[in-house]
């Protein structure tokens, strides 16, 4: 089945106080905000005004090393989305959680539940957690290696799957006998043993929506065989269209629809009223006071942490090599980057300067600065070329400039005729905002 | 220190449709409403009406057996509460959960997550889950045995106070160097490993308020040990009595104060505007046409269950014998229940027919049937004699009955002088509600 273009889809970050690394200390905020429920909540209610598909936080359950900056993963997600669902009607998030650290029973279950609290606005983010300071978190044993873990999370979908199938309530009336029949599951596999049935019954978009982010080999695999929304840090379109059909030949080896599956990568917005203000507000965000400085930064960071294998001297305008971006799994930078940055080194043969004003400092993800409408244009353009499905906004400060980005940004996008103005056009579930189909039950309804 | 008597404190259950056996089916009533978040949201709605303390509910991480009543424990107890802590202002809530089937870097990260984001209205009640269907869905080990349980609970409550002490926030003012200090806590014992520290900083009331309802003999040296709040089933005043004073001798071995720790049991209530329609409500909630009929199936049922010695023949009418009661705690019934009926039938020389006019059939706590101004009274006399601290209320019809307590009962109890009339005399939290003290910090801050 192929269906009609879906609709633009957008969901924005609300990681902490935003990606500038100085963004707790801007003048104005309250730098301990990332900890309280007050600018979590300011968040939520500014993307729904923004009539957004979803908020996004990722997660890494251990104390952040860097003291310089804010931390971004306080508050657990579980927590942070079902009181989110309590308290803003409409907005979708994007649950982020451990395959590695989390029991399946306990994960399938508080997500079902906050899937029933919220109506169907739950996108549950699988991630294996590949630091060793999270490890320290839940025992002694060291981080299991890449494979391990992507086999773990393989069974672990699984598991959730049948979980959540494992349990459909009857009708309006209630039954005569008994009021209701749950399955068990009874799974055993290579790490976990689950009866089931789930307490949770079948919620209202089936199953909660499967996202994935994974740029490894296996991370591709497991997103082609489990995944209805994929995250991707892409930083060319030609990339982003290789990204796609890879991802579309994986999903059809596991007899999937790629239809059934939506790309939504990073995407850095840095707006101003005017390009030039745009561009001194991203400097400004970086603590730089020139793009010379921000470019040698840059060379100097991708250096130090051993993230690529840059010479120690690179001239800021001379072409860079492909080479030296070459991905090295064993690098503490996630594989995803650091092929995104070779493949846009290797298709559009840029220099560092280039580079830099196409790649965020901080997350590696493309990066647009502009105005409103430049902005606007640079999420369509990928959108309209079928490169994408939609992007996962990251903003330099919160709450402010998400306040910029809805308002700013998104009456565009409505007035263009690419997004929805209200929720009623936009779809009360998950699946329905990003015509996602409800899976068929693993589990069939017994007789 | 000895403080001034604290004010009663009043928690109601909103586990499931009610304790009626019938509640799921009864007229007028959403049957499903067990997996609905209107109606948990109404309850905490309700219980905030009448400026309750908090809502409760117990936790069964696993299906429900019996298909013939509505299922209590449906939506998770991290994610209801979280919802109801982002939905509704001001009503704490007692969070039940698992130390025997959670890791407690999650439990601990997402407790303090719901009491950041509801300003200290969080309530921690541990339990270390008895029943085998629960360990199915967490393994194939069978269920550890109950010392090996208890030993695990002692170790998980050291890790979660440890974890909750970890990180103080400083200033209003951002620090001018690293923006904050957090230390490990590197504990190694002989269920954990944790290095910590914890993502969330320390909280509003400091750490989370923690309850404990065990009633064997490891679980009193527990509640000794750590328990804030005291959960038991106790059906007479001199039970309570020579409980309490167990407690407090249990705590000062601890080198507690017995001043630091409340004892709240559950009591189920059923109300009327008369006696006779209290007493022909009760009646109908347990589908009995007659109490000689409920008195029957009151002594079938601790016969059949293998809950008790009964004798297969017993004369409603003539005193029972507290040897047929004697505790066994290898019997699947809570070894407190046991013991609750046995110092009831001991301590006043109850028949069986008086026995069922004090304890509920189906919730094994302390029974008042009345009117609101008799229920009031019964609530007070206890907590008059210095007996209890407050209540966990049960009622038989959910949302029906808890509107009814807090209409009529709670009026009672505020004009009486004995319930405060706002949350502002009530308190903001947990600590400030039951008058506890914020404890000092396990790990010292680092200077």
């Amino acid at each position: 089945m192929t269906s009609a273009r879906h609709r633009l889809n957008l969901a924005a970050s609300i990681v902490g106080t935003g990606t500038s690394p100085l963004s707790a200390r801007w003048p104005g905020t309250r730098w301990r905000r990332f900890a309280e429920w007050d600018h979590h909540l300011r968040n939520a209610r500014t993307a729904r005004r923004g009539v957004l598909d979803a908020v996004f936080v990722s997660d890494h359950p251990a104390h952040q090393r860097d003291t310089h900056r804010a931390p971004g993963h306080v508050l657990d997600p579980v927590a942070l989305f079902a009181a989110i669902a309590g308290a803003v009607p409409d907005i979708g998030f994007v649950l982020t959680a451990s395959t590695s650290y989390n029991a399946p029973y306990n994960l399938a279950r508080r997500v079902a539940s906050i899937d029933a609290i919220s109506g169907g606005r739950t996108i549950l983010n699988l991630v294996t957690s590949f630091n060793p300071d999270i490890a320290a978190n839940f025992g002694d044993a060291p981080l299991p290696s890449r494979e391990e873990r992507y086999r773990r999370a393989d069974e672990f979908v699984e598991v959730l799957t049948r979980l959540w199938d494992s349990w459909e309530l009857g009708d309006e009336e209630p039954p005569p006998g008994p009021l209701w029949q749950a399955e068990p599951i009874d799974h055993h596999g290579e790490f976990f043993d689950v009866r089931g049935p789930l307490t949770v019954p079948v919620g209202p978009q089936g199953r909660p929506v499967i996202a994935q982010a994974g740029a490894s080999g296996p991370g591709i695999d497991l997103a082609a065989r489990h995944a209805e929304i994929v995250y991707a840090a892409l930083l060319g379109k030609d990339a982003a269209r290789r990204f796609r059909a890879g991802l579309d030949a994986g999903a059809r080896q596991h007899g999937r629809s790629p239809a059934d599956v939506r790309l939504v990568p990073g995407v850095n917005v840095v707006l101003g009223d005017t390009e030039a203000e745009a561009r001194a507000r991203h400097l400004a965000f970086q603590g730089m006071r020139s793009e010379d400085e921000l470019v040698a930064r840059w060379l100097t960071r991708l250096r130090a942490a051993g993230r690529t294998a840059l010479p120690a001297s690179v001239d800021p305008d001379r072409t860079l090599d492909p080479a030296w971006f070459e991905p090295d799994p064993t690098r503490d930078f996630p594989v995803g980057f650091q092929r995104a940055l070779q493949e846009l080194v290797a298709d559009e043969g840029l220099t560092a300067r280039e580079l830099v004003r196409r790649h965020g400092d901080q997350v590696g993800h493309r990066l647009v600065v502009g105005t409103p409408r430049q902005v606007a244009d640079a999420l369509v353009d990928w959108w309209d070329d079928g490169a994408v499905d939609g992007w996962v906004v990251h903003l330099p400060l919160l709450p402010d400039d998400l306040g910029r980005f809805v308002d700013q940004v998104v009456p565009i996008l409505q007035a263009d005729g690419v997004y929805p103005r209200d929720y009623e056009e936009s779809g009360a579930t998950i699946r329905d905002r990003f015509g996602l189909p409800t899976p068929a039950r693993a589990v069939p309804t017994p007789a």
